[in-house]
């Protein structure tokens, strides 16, 4: 094998670089951010890239084309993680771009462009709750007042990155726009089932899905569980159970084209006592599709239907959409390529949407972007322990990565 | 105004008495038990009983027969209170019941039965997790191994006895089983809003609804909520929500003379994260009736409804009744003879059950029981520092089950 082994030895490698073993926990700008970077930035090198931490600490390793002032393609993707996380979501995009680099490297190979690998420090945002912080500096989206975000320990980023050893102000100058990127390819783990319940090691995406995040909050009367009778209730708790269905239903609903995800994850009931009748339960519904339309649609039908049940019900709800991200649409002529190299694979071309969010989302104010998906075993388990994936899926994924690399040229 | 601005001005009184002001809060065998037991004792005594603490903290005051050898009639209700309580629950039955001692014996009257009225130390359960410590002891049915349960900070039942001054050994003593006590008489605030809906004063109690309680634990599959399709989820808290609802229609159908309650008044997701599809989420059922029967195929609805939902959901469902207490019928004659003292108050006699437990409804071993309701201002909540109980309603009831204790002879 190839590449496979390889690439998920060294995932085994950058697991341990972690602040809670057994499991994986990898921040922005800790010691684990600091020893997974250094592990990456040793790769590039060894593979034949020039490669060193930006100023926010992202690692970015260069392969230099077959000739000067040739355009640039990036890929790689993120090196942090969620808390209690699996190990390939991410940084398979990294280690496979690098295994690419290193055969060409091994062959004497140069391309008709430089090519970039970036291992972003972060993109999860479990530290200042911001996430994508590195794509977005390349993207030219950072917003400076993120400097002064806190984590838990009231620690900024900008004192964050000073103890890192990067430069807080040195963002304006890693933004890619106009600087003659012609591409930003990400290989990840589909972090979802559908190739696996397909039989298919890879997929080709077509856009990566929008969100809407809602924090809905009903408010009922607190009543003694014994004394109420059932038509003198105004229960919250009732009335947040029947919007939850209302919320899986407009999803499942949904017209075919234009699929949507809808999920209640948290639910908070106060005073939450077995013999009280709840007075106030808050909870929040994520709603995501690759179509724009479709998710504002969703997202209306939720609030309409909630308001619905809250009149019949005699309670009072508030449902606010406090995040939104627009999908975004990966290229045609790039899907083409990378769909014409998992065929020339012998793997049958599925086109699929990414309902996770990735770094190539903000990509778009910079260059064209592609994605290519990778079966997730367990069941497509991910952001958990379990997450897996095989060798010989890596392998493949790899194998097409580089196919498309020394296929495609820019225009 | 003769009872009701002074039991009113009493109970805000012993309001003051509360770990966490302005809230009530107390707790069996604190300080503040003690100092609500010493101002129930003066005024048991001041109003012409002899008082004291008995074995296991609660107050009793004793006003004499007319002739020696007379039967006992116990009436009264508990001291303690639950987190951040109303005023009423419980001291109202104590203070209605001492002024009915003072009228009479200002004008010398005896009766034709020694009246007992007690205030027990512990109904609520707050401190210890066991509920109705003091009327058990009285009913033959205290549990020696309660003297072992600690509370929060690993103090003993036992221990917490001996630094009150009590008797931890003496529960013995307490049992009135066959000892002559011939009725136990409690007054009430409702605690709903039967009464307020209808515009009475006061009501007789039919019967004190049983009690089951359920732990119901879904086990659903975790996913990232933008990538698992809405088909292939196993999603723990949409199918919770399904049995929510469940619950709610259960007793909503039950048939008419077989009303039945039933709340899920507490709900815990894991991970409770908004883009993790949840895969834990365990949820508490109480389930209350004046009939076992109807309370009982409640029970099995539920549980049958949850098995249904689960097997369509392709989740797991584990629902465990961990609690269950029998209802108890309130004595015919009793509530007859309180009906015709309601009616020649000129006050329109309505009988209803109770849904909440009350000291009353472990009395059946020692003798019949009987119980009277008042008003539960507010929207009927209690539970809560909105409780509010009206002095003209305070003076009624009183007038009632002063009437009731002159009128009543045991046969």
């Amino acid at each position: 094998m190839r590449f496979g082994d390889d690439i998920l030895a060294q995932a085994d490698a950058l697991a341990a670089f972690t602040e809670a073993p057994p499991g994986i926990t990898r921040a922005y700008l800790t010691p684990q951010h600091r020893r997974a970077g250094d592990l990456l930035l040793a790769l590039m090198r060894e593979a034949g890239m020039r490669a060193d931490y930006d100023a926010l600490g992202n690692v970015v390793g260069r392969y230099d084309a077959a000739r000067a002032g040739a355009p640039v393609l990036m890929s790689g993707s993120h090196m942090d993680s969620v808390r209690n996380a699996g190990r390939y979501d991410g940084l398979f995009g990294i280690l496979t771009a690098i295994a690419c680099v290193r055969d060409l490297h091994g062959r004497g190979v140069r391309l008709p462009y430089a090519l970039e690998v970036v291992a972003f420090g972060d993109e999860e945002g479990v530290r200042f709750g911001v996430t994508l912080i590195g794509s977005k500096a390349m993207a030219g989206s950072f917003d400076p007042a993120w400097l002064d975000t806190k984590d838990a320990d009231g620690i900024s980023l900008r004192q964050a990155l000073v103890a890192f050893g990067a430069d807080p102000d040195g963002w304006r100058a890693l933004d890619r726009r106009g600087k003659d990127v012609v591409a930003y390819v990400e290989s990840h783990i589909e972090q979802g089932p559908v190739l696996l319940n397909e039989g298919l090691p890879v997929g080709v995406v077509t856009a990566i899905a929008g969100v809407s995040r809602m924090r809905v909050a009903v408010t009922g009367l607190a009543g003694h569980a014994g004394t109420v009778p059932m038509g003198s209730r105004r229960d919250a708790l009732a009335a947040a159970a029947e919007m939850t269905l209302a919320v899986e239903r407009v999803a499942v609903d949904a017209p075919a084209g234009e699929a949507v995800v809808a999920t209640v994850g948290t639910m908070d009931v106060e005073p939450g006592a077995i013999n009280v009748i709840a007075q106030d339960v808050v909870f929040s519904v994520d709603v995501r599709s690759a179509t724009d339309a479709a998710r504002r649609r969703a997202v209306e039908a939720i609030r309409a239907r909630c308001a619905a049940i809250a009149a019949r019900r005699r309670v009072g709800v508030a449902a606010d959409v406090y995040y939104e991200l627009a999908a975004a649409a990966c290229d045609a002529a790039l899907q083409d390529a990378l769909a014409a190299s998992v065929a020339r694979r012998g793997v049958p071309v599925r086109r699929l949407p990414s309902g996770a969010g990735h770094d190539a989302m903000v990509f778009p104010p910079v260059c064209p972007i592609a994605m290519l998906f990778v079966r997730c075993g367990a069941g497509g388990i991910s952001h958990h322990p379990d997450e897996t994936m095989t060798a010989a899926d890596a392998e493949i994924a790899t194998e097409v990565l580089l196919d498309f690399l020394q296929t495609w040229t820019p225009r």
